[in-house]
């Protein structure tokens, strides 16, 4: 059965309803050319755009975009030869890209955080799904062996905390990319009386000074950073085991980054 | 000579024309009390302020907001524990809190960005200061070395980076803060033909990943993440020393925290 790009992102929005405002959109390639192969990543980055057009995939889902903004602001890239470069290599290979990020999250759960739960190992421990974060009640660790965990779960070699390592903690929040702030996070210290929040990636002034002022006060509380592509990633190997049900017949590879720090 | 409190914050933002908009405002004290000590930091953490009472100080000048806001939004925050005792404390002590962050930025050149090439020991090797960055021409060092001197001078035990640690650098964009973003640093790369950016925060699909890319093209290029604080602690000790010049009588000590993360 001929499958076209237009069909895997219809497939793809279909659980949500449709979103007036959007990043999700095709950037490269043509909504009615025959996919041969898909690639998922966290981000179309340059090794990736690669790897797909040598696996013969012609269709690549992201979740973030290709040229370093949400928005896809190129404005002042404009003779960048960085930018210049990837957009040549996108135009001339003829390779699809679709930006799937919106309609992910607002899966029921979060197909972001569903993927992260999934490959942290905790989803029997899930307490509460809500639209921007999960609530997990895990068997009682240090936050130091919590973070062992974490770093081999999700195959990383580091994560950044604040807090005592050895602080005993068994209800998490868990806030996948860019929700660390005060908006989303704080409130939920006590709302939901939280030992420790995981987060991918937030403002430093907001969340991880409000644990410092905690851990000062004498308050059972932790922060762990993961960073924004690591807490996003599982999400995206999801999606392409979901995707290989729906379409058994389409070569469908998760193409997994290193991760963009090392800690010198 | 008595000197209130109103006396060292127009001293403070005289360098600098008046500004319309600004959070550069006296969060807690009264402006025409008498000035016992003053205290600078970073930030205003719960330790910072007993700190301060215990010095003596009636006067804290901080460069970040108290209650984990930049716009100092705590809608969120009503009947929060650690808000709360963090607040109480402030009202309690009659301690004056001011802001300084918009005026010090727009000191010439920037006071933060003083403060941290100061502190790096790269003054003689300015080319240029620009209101968002400054260029500095070290002699060619590694990435690695430079990462030690760095992390040396600073006192802090990691920085995060990107990039082949034995690349020879010696042209470096450095931007203090939460400047790491696409639209302040990418164009730097090219237009000032750097090796390598310093950046104190930004957010991580922007700026790491074009340099991701910069890097798997070949081309001669890496990033240094020194986090927020790290980034801008020393423009509060610049301005300590500034302080002590202006008012010789009145006690200052400058408080440093320790930093927000640890690498697990």
């Amino acid at each position: 059965m001929r499958v076209n790009i237009q069909t895997v992102i219809d497939a793809l929005i279909s659980p949500v309803a449709r979103l007036e405002q959007t990043v999700d959109t095709l950037k490269f390639g043509h909504p009615d050319t025959e996919v041969t192969g898909i690639v998922t990543a966290f981000m179309p980055t340059q090794f990736v755009i690669e790897q797909a057009i040598s696996l013969g995939a012609n269709l690549i889902i992201a979740h973030e975009a290709p040229f370093f903004s949400h928005h896809d602001d190129t404005s002042k890239l404009k003779d960048d030869p960085v930018y210049e470069d990837k957009r040549r290599l996108l135009e001339s290979s003829g390779i699809a890209l679709f930006r799937f990020h919106d309609y992910l999250h607002r899966y029921t759960p979060d197909g972001v955080m569903e993927g992260l739960i999934q490959t942290l190992d905790w989803m029997p421990y899930v307490q509460e799904h809500h639209p921007a974060y999960s609530i997990v009640h895990i068997p009682t660790e240090t936050v130091f062996n919590i973070a062992e965990h974490v770093k081999k779960r999700l195959g990383i070699s580091f994560v950044r905390a604040h807090g005592d390592r050895e602080l005993l903690c068994s209800k998490i929040g868990l806030l996948a990319g860019y929700r660390g702030g005060s908006q989303n996070a704080l409130p939920l210290f006590e709302r939901e009386q939280l030992d420790l929040i995981i987060y991918g990636e937030g403002p430093e002034w907001e969340t991880p000074e409000y644990v410092r002022d905690a851990v000062y006060q004498g308050r059972h509380k932790a922060l762990i950073v993961l960073g924004h592509a690591e807490s996003e990633e599982p999400g995206m190997e999801f999606l392409a085991n979901k995707l290989r049900n729906i379409y058994p017949e389409i070569p469908l590879h998760y193409v997994k980054e290193r991760p963009v720090f090392q800690v010198l």
